[in-house]
Parts: structure tokens; sequence; C-alpha cells
């Protein structure tokens, strides 16, 4: 009977005691525990990253359903966190939609090289008894053979790659988290969690605190911590199986489960926050809008978009951007003299900037009419964003 | 005129000398550095992913040459660098080209994610020019469109996710580098760097060491590094375009350069190196066919292959690998005690420790019999090899 | 003639031109490009670390100048990013220094580790001829000698303890740095950075972004990823000199232009930001007293300190905090829903709750007497403060 | 009643079942769970540093032991895993002992920075009850303050510092294991692990594996992932305390196990090894000797050492070594052509190459000869190794 020194043997003993030993004893014929654990370890992986996958595409429906319902809220955007443009509340929420579609597609990419056979290669040199390993495999749900023996027992890649999608799906997890936290501070006040996703103070009676995001925020190093591991056990390794793959392990469950739970917590959290519509809209103001203020000049000089964006388009028409974009930043200023929004300075003080303003640019400054003219493919309108929210229903629509 | 204080204005002013500041001054309408510079980048890493594309396929063409020339070396498999089963050079090559074959998927799908074309997002919120990306995408030779403005100019993951492609084809190096550099000490002897791919010694006139196999090594940890500080800068950033975002240039940089050239090194130090066919066969030793012997007592028992891996078939006859395995074992002990090579030993001492070995037990002690043996796909046997030679040709006929 | 192959052979012909190539030629007697090497680098090394320390200490005072001269603003506190109990800004400044002063007392002792000798190693052997170690690193200025020859040309430990140590300093800057962009956005508006520290927008132009600060937190990935790339490097390399550790050069000059930049940029942004004293006192609200309002209710039922913290004293007397913290809690909510701040409770709304508050309980919504309050080592009265001044004022004296 | 949401409410509630509610309440007063747990972290990591301390200790003294006990044998040492020049087994065993003698140091430093009471600073802002911390830290064991209160519950670094100083103690372990999973290859076959530190093939019944070396090897990227996880949790975090922080934990605890656990399976794999001295004498060649020879001639021509090395010293007599390294060259050379070992040439041939070669060359082939003409500190003779196991144990009679 074989001793009992890990799972293997363990397995081959049990079988043993119900099937005979006889039969058990033959369970090792030309397999190998290298080439058996391999297997193990990859059924188990493309398991669990099915699972993964649910969640993911999960999230990606909460953000959807919130990024529909919400759209009409509008905020200022942020670049360098300082204040912007005004965009669709909608259009933040769908550009980590793109990011999560990203990781969604580069996660059903590895879970193809995750499925892959190695069973039959024995410890290093492959089988010596003309098994049958295209019939194994339809067998046992893989969707090909690894075809060198060596390879098949010595390759980790499969828990790299892994490790590696998931330290990116939780490095866009961890700027979101970053994001709401922001939001969710007194100070900006855009949103605020579900008590479930908060916790309160030992110390401080008021507090209520983001803790689901900031966790999704350190479990990013959690897991990139993982993969950095094991690409430093792997490095330099000679070929084929040593033990410091065992080190492979550890972080491969590590991870699944930190992942899998990042996710949902994600979504619950996500589904269950308030937003605060009137906040965001008190946080906008004129100045985000001297870009606007710049491109009306541009279009009073009669540029069309087709000039300005064909390479074969005449283009002695039109006032130049750097020109319009000068005489905003000179309004600008001006309001900031006057101690006035520059949605509050007179016609005649836009006039004395540059004669080209005229008596219509006061309805520059209309939030709503800034996020709708940014109707380009990409941009804030309502047709661009549920553009977005189109090409996101299709995601899980190919599941 | 717009201030020179970076490339895209330095660009402006180049154009305004040539085509007059006019016309120039529009280069910037409805664009912002922001697109403009993750076009730049996503451009300038298409055709670099093309190169690299080259350049490992040119290793795997180098490994299959070698593979298919050197195909009747014959020398020690290893197993946590101890001398296990005795195997075809040319698997230990090809397991190898395992691995860049599945880089070389992998570096074509990072391609189309990051040609994707983020012009036309303006700086966060969109173009308000109703320009036509669809068609900018096909003038710049762009496979798509990223959906959403936040995302185009906040998003680095296509650099991230080159770094996490280029560290794992680093880490194949070095673990290729390792072996190569065990197989090159004077104790092993099997493999000869040409004199291009050495160096020799300030002090010790007698040296001629693998330098650049050695470079090939410590570049993982550049290349590993370079991602894992991306990885760091961008962990926890707020949404779209920050100025850390710049601190994605120099690792992007620096990996491709680097990983152009390991990629060319290896191919070069492969092509030109020696083999010692000698050497190899020198340090087979008839304790690496033990598994030999225990699957020998295998097959007398009858046991067919069918019988073995077939769930449905007739488990009851034959003798179980545990019983031979444990029987080789003894052979092994035996010869030890004797201190002889065990195809020394006679038959009788064989039949000492079980009379079910044969008179034919001496023909297990043929090396290549043991690697034809392994006729299963994956195998050592030449089928198997060549089968694998096969499948990897067609990996650049995909090109 | 040496061959040049490298800058070691290259100075050895330059000497040679300059002094008789046979005189020249001696410079290798018992010496190698090995411990030559390693010599340089520490040379080099310790020159510059001694510049850092000073940058280090210079941001050091800049940060104690200010704290002295701004001791008087009083700001939110936040934990979890949320505002939290009142504090001084120059108890905020004071925190990093804490952080500061460890990284320089750990620079100091690196510094040590960096400055031993290991010329007189040879390749790896050894020195054959007797020289004396000892007077030769007192001419050089080293500290002390490697014991081992073998260790002297094979470490690069001392790299890696420095780029640790850079990692912790960058690490510092990115979480100081986190704090004043976010101090810097309209909606916290506390601090804003001069001119020469920001950046505007080529698309929008009301735009001052904190680009300083953002390159800073940026820079912590790239010192990471030195750090980390020359660990990978140097792990599982067999002992002594090999090619691989030739990776250590590039890592160890970025890091130290990377820290020495990243210090004083630091020191001169924050000298030369405007700090907004009404905006901090403006985000101060009644609720981050409500801890005040517990210790309050603590202190009513006598007990002394004493009490509370020593192990034997009698502590059967008082109300328990956290009946306090309760009772503080359910002033809160009654606040909320009265829509009123808990300041603006009637002291018979704060007695319905528990009739121990007294008459004097408006007295608790004072901010300063709430910062006072902390006077014990470590908290934010002005005597605190000031002990943390005089601590951090010694740290210079030490140089 | 707390209510029990985590072990600090779980600790007031069990001591109200023992002491009653009304003094078990006042546990809290003034105090946080955000300082309670980096105190409690302090505390456990301090005691376990002893512990690993007194491991490294361990591992010193079992390296110190056979240092003594062998060091009659010679082997080659080697670069670029290249065989260079003979030295003794002992002196490679104490380059190990110059790492972890460094590492024991760093440790010592370590752990006075951990050693510092956070406790008494509340939430954030301090405590507001005059407690006397000077007198806390006494009781509780504390080195020193920290000295600001929100440094003192956002502050990680302590851990940080000692992951580092772990990563790198396992990045000595595994260069160490690398070279004796190399030496213990049968190729070089200078030593094998004992029984307990092997594990066999579940195939390959001649097998034994050394396992514990490779784990060693593996471990250290366990370590350096907790490492790298933990400083990406914490790069860019807002000041003081984020739930993120909680992260801290499990790499911690991990990875103190983990180090726990490796030094003293180093101990024992070392302590219970056998060495085969006779393999490596037999691995040494005449070649290593080539540079003894280009001295043998060095010191033919005269030069004495003073003038060497001396900046004032009389430099014009003597052959350069530069030129009597590529003598030496010349002989390797001959030797390769004749097919001859060097020693093995006639006096003839060496003066073919250059008559300055005397009748008594061949004496430099000796190596025991070699070794001990490397008796300046740091070298490879009798005189020199005892120097540094001299250094050595006065290691720990400093603990």
């Amino acid at each position: 009977m074989a001793k009992v020194t890990d799972i293997h043997t363990a397995n081959e003993r049990r079988l043993g005691e119900i099937i005979g030993t006889n039969i058990a004893g033959k369970l090792h014929t030309g397999r190998s525990r290298n080439d058996q654990v391999a297997t193990d370890m990859r059924m188990w992986l493309r398991d669990e990253l099915n699972l993964i996958e649910e969640y993911l595409v999960d999230l990606l429906k909460v953000i959807a359903q919130r990024a529909e319902q919400d759209i009409d809220y509008i905020m200022p955007s942020y670049t360098h966190l300082q204040s912007a443009q005004p965009i669709r509340w909608s259009h933040w929420l769908l550009s980590y939609a793109t990011a999560f579609q990203n990781d969604l597609e580069r996660l059903r990419f590895t879970k193809k090289n995750v499925n892959k056979l190695p069973l039959g290669c024995g410890a290093v040199a492959g089988n010596a008894f003309g098994i049958d390993r295209v019939q194994m495999a339809k067998e046992l749900g893989f969707e090909g053979l690894i075809l060198n023996s060596m390879s098949a027992v010595g390759d980790r890649d499969f828990v790299v790659e892994v490790l590696q999608c998931a330290a990116t799906i939780s490095s866009h997890l961890s700027r979101w988290s970053e994001d709401l936290i922001i939001y969710s501070s007194l100070e900006f006040g855009y949103v605020k969690l579900a008590d479930a996703y908060t916790t309160g103070s030992s110390l401080m009676p008021q507090k209520k605190n983001s803790d689901s995001l900031e966790l999704l925020r350190g479990k990013s190093g959690r897991i990139f911590g993982a993969m950095a591991g094991l690409m430093m056990t792997i490095k330099g390794l000679p070929s084929t199986y040593n033990k410091d793959l065992q080190e492979s392990l550890q972080p491969m469950l590590d991870t699944v489960k930190t992942l899998k739970d990042s996710l949902q917590i994600a979504a619950r959290s996500l589904a269950t926050a308030t937003v605060y519509p009137d906040k965001m809209r008190a946080a906008l103001s004129p100045d985000m809008l001297a870009t606007d203020l710049a491109e009306y000049l541009v279009r009073k000089g009669k540029l069309c978009s087709l000039q300005l964006y064909s390479l074969s388009a005449d283009t002695s028409a039109g006032v130049p951007f750097r020109e319009t974009h000068h005489l905003a930043g000179r309004i600008v200023a001006l309001g900031e003299d006057e101690k006035k929004g520059i949605n509050e300075l007179t016609i005649e003080q836009f006039k004395s900037v540059d004669k080209r303003f005229g008596d219509d640019v006061l309805s520059v400054f209309d939030y709503e009419r800034s996020v709708e003219l940014k109707s380009t493919t990409g941009g804030t309108s309502r047709s661009a964003v549920l553009e977005q929210l189109e090409a996101l229903k299709k995601t899980w629509a190919l599941e």
C-alpha cells in the first residue's frame, strides 16, 4: 500500500479501502503526482473562473442598470482631481464598465489557456502505455492537450496568467473604490453607501465609514502581492517540476477567493448606494464651461467639423482653437478679477475681450447643452451614453 | 502661438512654422494632450509589438531547427535538478517552444487590445464637433474605438497588459537561461555558447562565462520591475487622467527595448551554441530506467493500456504499478548494496527480488527504447516529438 | 594592452597612455572587475546617500517651519476620508515628519552597511599579495571591511537595502501627495500650490492641476518597481558574481536620481504652497465634536485619568465611555431628526437624552477647546504639537 | 454593552462578563480600535522578532560549526557557475554567514522601530484625559512613544520594514538553497541532504529530491509577495487609518510563520547534510590555477605587495599582471592544444611561452598552496577563514 505522504497517496489508499488495493494500486500506472496535481489545479481553476466570470457580469449588469436609471444626473468630471467639464454620472459609471469589459474578454481568453490537459505526461518524460490523451481530455472536459510532457508538469503559467488578470481586475476595483470613497466624503457628498457596507467608529459616534470600498481598494494590494510572489517563485527555476511550484497553490486559492468576494461586494455596494444628484449639480460651476466658450468661438468662425478633421478639407476658414482657448482663458481671468462667475459677466465684458463674442454667448452656460454637445461616439450626450450601454449589454449576451 | 511646454505644443509650433499658425492653431480643436498622448502610445506600441512578435517567431524557428537537427541526442531529464528519465534533447528544446507559443498567442491577443482608438475623446468628456471616429480609426489603422472618453484618457491598462505579457515571456527566458547555464557548467558540459555570447575573466585566464544567458536571466527582473512599478503607480488612482500616468512611458519604452534585445540574443545564442551529445549520453545512468523496470513488470502482468485508462475496462488483470514501483525500488537498493549499476545485476538477482522478472529483463536497459516507449502525445518518442514540431510550425504559418 | 571590453579595461588603457602600459598593467594585480565594480558602486552610493540625507533634512525643515508658523490653523482630521475630529494643520504636517524622521534614521543605518570595503577580494577567492585592506579602507574612506571575498563580489544587498529604504520614503511621499491633492481639490480647497508646481490644460482654460504632487505620487511606483525588479533579479542566483548583477546598476542610478528630485520637489512645493485656514475652519462641523460630548459625560462622572489608566486604580467611579459613546450617538441622531447641528439643540433636548448633560454642555462646541484637550503626548494641543516640533529639531542637530 | 463587531468589542464584552459591564465599559475611554490594534500588532511582532532572531542565530551557529569542522575540505569556487579558483568549503559556508549577519544586525535595528507605543493616541487626534504615555510604555515594555497621534494610527511601516527585512533574509536563503540544490545534483555531488529533508518520487524509484531546499527557495517568492502586496496596499493611501490597512495583518502573520519555519529548516538541513570532500576534490582541475600561474610570474618580477598597492611606492619594478594574465592564457591554450592538463606540460613548454617561467613552476599546481596564498583578510587561507569565524562568533555574543 502507498505510504501516505500527500493527498495523491491518500486518494490511492482510500480507493484501496473501497475497491481493493490491487486495483487501486494501478492508479499511478504511467501517472505521477506531477501530472496529477497540474490536472487538478486546472480543473479547479476553470470552474472558479466560470464563477468569476459570472460575478464580473453581475457587476457589469449593476453598472448598466444604474447608468440607465440615473442617466439624467449631471456632475463634474475630474482630471487631476480638479473639476474639469460636466458629464453624466452614467458616463462615469460606464467608464469603469469599459475596463471591466476588457477584463471579461481577457478572462475568457485566459480560461482557454487554463483548460488544457497535462494528464498523461507522467513525471516528466511522458506516458509509456499508449493512452489516448485526446479521449481523456474529452472525458474530463478539457479543450486541448499540452503537447510536451516537460512543459505539462513544470508549467504554472496558467496560474500566473490568472493572477495577472485578477491583479488587473483588482486594480480597476481600486480606482473605482478610490473615486467612490472621495465622492462619499462629506466635502463631495455625491454618494452614500448603504449601512450594510459601512461601519461606525468605536470612538466617534458621528462616523459612517465606507469600509467595503476601502477593503476593495486594499485587496488590490493583496492580489498584486500574490501575483508578484508567484512570479518571483517561478523566476529562474530549472525546467520541469521543482518543489518551489508548491508555492503556486496558496496564491491561487487566496486570489480566487479574494476576487470572488471583491466582485460581489462591489456589485452590492453599488446596487445599494444612494446617489445625490443635487450635490452633483451644486458642485458644477460656470468655469467648467470655459472650454465650451472657446468652442463657441471656434463655431462662430464657421469652421465645420468636416473641415477640422479631414486631411483634405479646406482649413483656411475659422478661428483656430489655440486662439479661442486663449480668449476663454482671458474671460476666466476677468471673472476672477471681477469676483464673478463667468456666466455673470455682461455681454459688453465678453466683447471687450474679443468682439466675436455674440449676444448669444450666455447660451453657453447650460450644463445640459454642454454634455449634449459631446455627441461623438465616446462622449457624454444621451445618445453617446446609450451607445455605450448597448455595447455593454452585448457583453453578457456573449456568455 | 502655443507656449511650448511639451511635445504636443512643440508639434503645433513647428507645424505653425511650416503651414502658418492660423491653420496649425486648429490642431487642438476638440483635442487634448490627454487623448493625443494615449493615441501616440498605442500607435507606437502596436508597431513595436509587431517586431516583438517577429523576434518571438524567430526564436521559435531556431528552436524548431535545432529540435529537428538534433533529434537523435538523448540526455537525462531532470526534476528537482535530479536526473530523472532519459529524454531527447529536442524534447527539452520543445518544452520551451510550448511556453513561447503560448506567449505568441497571448501577444496577438494583447495587440488587439492595444490597437483601439482613444483619439476624439478630448481631455475627458468627449468631442463636441461631431467628428467621425470610425473614419479616423480607419485612417490611422486602428481596429476599434474606445467607447468612453474618460476611459480613453485615463487608461494605461494596455501598457500594463503588454508589460505583464513581457514579464511572462521574460520569465520563460529566465528559466531557459537557467537550464542552459547549468548545462554549460563544466560539471554538466552539455552545451557551450559561441564565443560571441561569452566573456572571459579579467583575473582568471581559463574562464569562459555564459554572460548572454545570465543577462537574459537578469533582465527578467528588470522587466518584472517595470511591470510591478507601473501597476503600483496606477493602483488607487482617481479615474481619468492624472499626471502619475506619465510614469507609464519609461517602463513601456525600457521593456520594449529590453524584450526585443532579449529575444534576439536568445535566438542567436541558441543558434550558434555547440551541443555535446557524448556528454549527454555519458550522463545517463541505468538508475534512470528504474521506472521502465517497474513498467516492464506492469506489462508482464498483461495489463493493456485500454484497461488502464478506460473507466469501464476490466481492471482485474495485471500487476499494480504501486507494487512494481516498490519492486523496482528494491532493485535500485540491491544495486547500491552490490555497488553495481542495476543493469549489471544478474537475472538471478532480479528474480530474487520478484520471480516475475523474466529473462528479457535486461532489454529494459536501453535508453533509445526508453524514450521510444513514451509514444503517447506529449512524450519523448521520435513520433511524439515530431508531432510537437508539426504543431509548432503551424504557429508561424498563422502570422 | 588590455582589450577594451568595459570601463575597467578602458581605465587601464587610459592610465597606460598617461603613465605607460608597464605600470598601468599592474592595476589589476590581485584585483578583478568583480571587486572593483562593487567598490565603485559603494563609493558612489555613499556620496549620493549623503545628498539624499541632506534633502530629507531640508524637507523636514520646511515641515517644521510651516508647522510652527501655521500652528493656529484648525482643520478636520480624517479617518477613512470621513471627517473625524478637529486637529491643528500643524499636527497633520508633523504626522508626516514622524514618517520622514524614521526614514532619516533608517537611511543613516543603511549608509553604514553601504560603506564597507569589498576591494582586495579579487574575483572570488581573495587576494594573494598580502595587501593591507584595513589601510586601504582607511584611505578610501570606508568604515569597515567585507570579511568574505565571495560575499564581497556577489553581494548587491547594499543596493537592495537602499532601494527598500527609498521605496519606503517614496511611499510616504505618495500618501503625503494624496492628502495634498485631495486638499487642493475645489471641494476641499485647503491648499493651493504655487504656479511653478502646477500646470494648466491644453483644452480647459480654467484648470490648474497639482502636477508636481501627482508626479511624486506616481514616482513611488517607479521606485517600487526598481526595488522589486532588483529583488527579482537576485532571487535564486548562485553565489558570487553572475552577470545578472549588472542589472543592479540601472535601478540604483534611476532611483537615486528620482528620489533626490522627489525630495526637493516635495520641499519646494510645500514651502511655496498657500494654505486657506478659512476653508479649513468652514469645513469643521459640530458633529466632529460628538466624541468630545461623550468625553464630557465621562468627566461628569468624575472619573480622573489616573483611575482610567492605572491598573491598580479604583475603577468603580464614573460613567463608562461605552455608555457615553452611545448617548452621544443618540444626540447625533436627534440632530439629524431635527435637521439641526448638534450645537443647535437646546439644553432640554440634551437632557431628554440623558439627564447628566449639564447646563454647560454647549461649552463642548468649541473647536479650539477640543484640540487643546488632547494635551497628552502625541495629541493636538499647542503644547503637544510643540513637543513634536522640539523632537523634530533634534533630528537634524544629529547630523 | 458593546455590540460585537470585532475582537476589540469581543474583548470588552468578555471583560464585562467577568468584572461587570460598568467597569468594562470604561475600556475604551480615550481609546479607539485604531490605537489598540496598532499596539497589539507591535506587541505581537516584537515577540516574534525575538524568535526570528533566535532562529537566525541558530542558523549562524550551524554554519560556524560546519565551517570549523570541515575547514580542510577544498572545492571549486564558481563565478557565473563556471569553476573559478579553489576555495575552502568553509569559505563558501561563511560567505552566507556574512549575509545572515547583516540580516541579524538589521533585524535588531528593525525591532527597535517596531517597539514604539501607539496607545494613547485615540482614533486620530490624541487623548483628552491626560494619561501618562511614558508610564504606559514602561508598563507594556515599549522602548519609546510615537509622538504624533495621526501617525500612530495610520502607520504600518513597522510591518513593511519587517517584511522588507524578511524578504532580504529569504532572498539569501534562496541563493543558499540554489547553491546547495546544484551541489546536490548527481553531476556535482558535493552534498546530500539527510533523508528527513528529501522526498522520493511517486513514479521514479531511484529519486531523492532536495525538497526542503526547493521549498526554501520557493518561499522567498511568497515572502516577497507579502511585502510587495502590503507596499501596494499602502501606496497613495490618505493619511491616518483607512480600512485598507487591515490588509497588513495577513502578510504579517504569514511572513512571520514562513520565515520562522524557513530558518529552522535551513539550519536543520545543513546540520544533518553529508558533505563529500572527495567529490569536491575531484572537481578541481589545474585550469583553476591559471590565475596562480599569472601571479607566480608577477612574483617572479619581484614585485612586492607594498609596491603594488601603495600609492607612493616605486612601481617601476616587476611584470605587470596584465601581461602575466595574457601569458597564463597562452598556457591554458597550449594545454588545450596538447589535450593535456596545464600541470602536465613540460617545463620546456612553459618556457616556450615565456622564459621567465622557472623550474619551480609546477609548484603552482597545488590546491592547498593556492587557498593558503589568499591570506589577506577576506581570503581562503586557514587564518583568513578563522578570522571570519571569530567575527561571526561575536555576533551572538551580542545577543
